[in-house]
């Protein structure tokens, strides 16, 4: 599709975060399981809840739009988790290995926060009020995310995996 | 490299931004020519010398840590700029193409943003304060070229493009 309109756009972007956000429900529960600290563990799984509730509104904002729900293949967030998936595959040790789990999804946190500040001020200008609210509530989650990942690495995460062992 | 370190994490983050800010630098000139709106193409223009700096700033750090300033293939950013260049191919008309650009671009600076904040983090926690504050000083260049994006988007840009016309 060659985007002519903003309203072209902001579909563009939808299918471009719908196929993100479901690509990122299949990673959460691995790196769920690949974390050794156990509130990072949570945190993923947090957040997997949270995923799950952002793609039903974009099949909400969609329809509001009057668009079919659909998906368009996201280079953007592939690249972000096959750079995760390879650092998971390295073999590296668990306090070090969390510190890097969290590095690769701050980056899947920041895309999505760049995706949702974006589409917001589209729908905003294009006066979809109730789909700019629905985004709104989306781009809030994944701030609150990133932020306790950015607790728990200077919290414990960093200090561990800079003594280089898992022991407290 | 297997990273069993919080040293081996930083150093390998390090060479993972060198690559991204090199390929940056090559994809900065090209978002300058395509954009229509000249205060957008001078952004552009202006941040080409900010990552010429970072690239610099991270040759120092290296040297501080005693390591070869080289790049490792970072995927993460290859699939943004991949998405980006589709996007510029897709031959959609001007002030649409615009903020289709700014979003793409900061998709871009987020990337940084959320890897600068880590490697700051872990050098911290390293005790390697020079090369904390030779990142922090690019985290506040991407920051403040996020905030102009954002700034050109909401004053003007995005007006344009939802008329669908370059029009003033």
């Amino acid at each position: 599709m060659v985007p002519t309109t903003l309203n072209d756009l902001l579909l563009d972007g939808l299918r471009d975060v719908y196929h993100a956000e479901k690509q990122v429900v299949k990673a959460l529960p691995q790196l769920a399981r690949a974390a050794s600290n156990p509130a990072l563990g949570r945190a993923f799984e947090d957040h997997l809840e949270d995923t799950k509730r952002q793609v039903a509104r974009l099949e909400e904002a969609f329809q509001l739009l009057g668009a079919t729900a659909r998906g368009k293949r996201c280079k953007g967030m592939e690249g972000l988790l096959e750079e995760g998936k390879e650092f998971l595959e390295s073999g590296g040790s668990d306090p070090v290995l969390d510190a890097g789990i969290i590095a690769g999804a701050q980056k899947v946190e920041h895309y999505e926060m760049a995706t949702y500040g974006c589409l917001i001020t589209w729908a905003e200008t294009l006066g979809e009020v109730e789909v700019a609210h629905l985004l709104e509530q989306s781009l809030d989650e994944e701030k609150t995310a990133d932020e306790l990942l950015t607790h728990l690495a200077e919290e414990g995460v960093n200090a561990l995996a800079a003594r280089g062992d898992g022991t407290d």
